[in-house]
């Protein structure tokens, strides 16, 4: 199904083209009823909610519906089991563990006659959006809520659109466990114009984050200014640097464990050896006969699957940097001694025993990482996400003295005048 | 000219929505020039650059002139004087030691059969764009190149677009000084455009970050995505907060330092005093007559100059939080008690001698600083901005198998079975 290139003449343009362009945001036709949504939570508010939601995920909601009930969510307590909500408690404490070495402090420095540093705070408040459907994913709840938690946001509003049987109780259990203050039923671009401006029932937030179909990152993205968001993500991606130490099953099953995200998805193996290239091929087809996605599998494997043979490693290393991977397992012998190569990445898994779902779900980074080759410049979802920082500075007397004719020269150089007064009235 | 309004019954709305509102880049006959632009710059490279660097600044540029030469930054410096290049010196000091640290290490942490941490790594490549004409400013090539130059960017490229006479000696003479490595003439939306895609001439960049007109501010947006981009900046606003203690002369030459800006940027004095409010505005009025860029002052004083006099000091914060200036000058007693009612501010000015012009020029924090109330979430420009963090996991067998099942279970939650599938593998 993968094919094999025998690839020892650099990096393949066409692959990274054909990667790295799989996000598209530019769809004319999704904009423009977007753009038509945004104006009418804008201006109605609750009412134009409502309609959306009726219209959209044929559930009638109102003001006084509209909220989950503590009711509501011991239901969903119910329906899931006690060895579902150990695992979500294990994987909050891991989550948790994680981001908290994130943390910063404010900080401020005193010299004579000066003072300067920056002062930080959480955002005050935050809004979660969680797809409803298959993609309802609790594990996506952690991991875009925790970090929220540690920075010591406020309030952490989650929407998700409702169907007729209301929420995914796994979703509902995650965010309880997670800490999250209020959760709506919305969903779709209305639930994100309804953060962003606020509404008789939903709160406007100032900061929207979390995954979604197109009307969801279009509104996102048209809403930027007005409230901060996340990266737009693009589809799923892994790629694994293996030698001939790997074990194709495993490289095989975490190729295919990326690939069942959805037909966009990219899963590529660089490898120095031919023979391991060869069994993982066959370990794929092998595996894929018994996974329930196969279908999706397939395509995606079709699409945007491929097994590169290079001739050293540091080719390997050439490779992912240029593709920038959302995740990079390194399945060789010596992974720590090679960390160093790597230059472009979302996360990095080091030797055979961390696969990728090992973060997807319970080791405690963020799964919400940079994809389609933005890691070049893009960082994984952290506590810093959810703060802000102010300067602040102090000058006695003597100390803008003594800088003043500088002040006033760079002033004038820019034809400042009043900035350069600014400064004068002082002095005269 | 400011108005005086008694104002004791909470934050004016009107005020608010006037004066967040001011930003706007939904200018569709812009967007469709700027689309086209970038299209062509995509498709052509260095022939389209060429072509609008000759339609839209009337300079025939080509592959040879394009990039700014040695002998060129030598006759700069010709034509600046000494005392201009001490200023840039010391002010590059300034803010170099103040961005220093803000610099973060990457973090491994060892745990038995665990290591997890960040790596950081600095930017590629980065592009600063500097406008031309009278908005060409010499503080702001520093503000923007320094924090990539300590961040450790391995490149960083400037574009501004030329005249017939060149390009401004004071931005080239600042651009050499802080290390920029490569300047190209070229601007508007054909240069950032060619820093997000290279053509022939200029490079390819991770990172475009600078202020610019509306094309340049829609391009950067346009672009987002394929490369990084810092804020979109509105027009620039101060708030100051004085008591009866406060200098009305020092007050008013800082509101006018603002208002000189553009017609669009805002100065609002919030003050408890009365009797300082009307010296003020009498100050504002002696003041600008002798000011050069009066015109500009009246028109931006009487579209968003506002003193509102409130009840207590209490008051007077709600109303700073509530707009989230880009600028907070506390000209009060006690400014450093007070600074833990800031909620929302770009950059904190504590007493009367730490006016605005000192924060732009000279003491080293940031003056790319977030406005029009994006202060709620935004922070000023800085050295992480110019990094980017890569997560690091690493388990042993004995960890992984201890969380197998909990993952097993989380990933069927979800229905991702070829996510358990890999996990599974490992230990049957």
């Amino acid at each position: 199904m993968i094919r094999i290139y025998d690839f020892k003449e650099g990096i393949d343009k066409d692959i990274y083209m054909k990667i790295s362009s799989r996000t598209k945001l530019d769809n004319k036709e999704v904009n423009g009823v977007v753009e038509g949504i945004i104006k009418n939570i804008r201006e109605n508010g609750d009412t134009a909610l409502f309609d959306y939601t009726y219209k959209f995920d044929g559930v009638d909601i109102n003001s006084s519906s509209i909220k989950v009930t503590k009711e509501e969510i011991d239901d969903a307590y119910k329906k899931t089991d006690e060895n579902f909500v150990s695992a979500v408690r294990k994987a909050i404490k891991n989550i948790t563990e994680f981001h908290e070495k994130q943390k910063q402090n404010t900080w401020i420095d005193f010299k004579d006659g000066i003072i300067y540093g920056q002062k930080i705070r959480p955002l005050e408040k935050v809004g979660i959006y969680v797809p409803g459907g298959t993609a309802a994913y609790p594990s996506s709840v952690l991991m875009n809520g925790i970090p929220a938690k540690v920075a010591g946001v406020e309030k952490i509003i989650m929407v998700t659109p409702p169907n007729k049987n209301g929420i995914n109780p796994y979703v509902l259990v995650a965010a309880n466990e997670a800490g999250i203050d209020e959760i709506y039923k919305a969903g779709g671009a209305q639930a994100v114009a309804a953060l962003a401006f606020g509404t008789e029932s939903v709160p406007k937030v100032d900061k929207i984050v979390g995954p979604g179909n197109i009307y969801v990152a279009v509104a996102k993205r048209a809403l930027y200014g007005y409230v901060d968001i996340d990266m737009v993500a693009g589809p799923s991606e892994v790629l694994i640097i293996a030698d001939d130490s790997a074990n194709p099953r495993y490289v095989a099953a975490d190729l295919l464990a990326q690939s069942e995200h959805d037909v966009m998805a990219s899963a590529v193996l660089v490898t120095t050896s031919y023979e391991l290239a060869e069994k993982v091929d066959k370990e794929i087809e092998r595996q894929t006969w018994y996974l329930e996605r196969k279908e999706i599998i397939k395509k995606s494997i079709e699409n945007y699957g491929e097994i590169i043979v290079v001739k050293d490693i540091e080719e390997a290393f050439n490779i992912a940097n240029a593709l920038a991977p959302e995740h990079l397992e390194l399945d060789i012998r010596n992974p720590f001694e090679m960390l160093g190569k790597v230059k472009n990445a979302g996360a990095v898994f080091l030797g055979e025993n961390s696969p990728e779902p090992l973060g997807d779900y319970m080791a405690g980074p963020n799964h919400v990482l940079p994809t389609s080759g933005t890691a070049r410049f893009f960082s994984p979802l952290a506590v810093e996400d959810f703060i802000k920082k102010m300067s602040v500075l102090y000058y006695d007397e003597g100390s803008l003295k003594e800088v003043s004719s500088d002040i006033i020269r760079l002033a004038e150089s820019e034809g400042l005048t009043a900035h350069a007064n600014s400064i004068k009235i002082r002095f005269t």
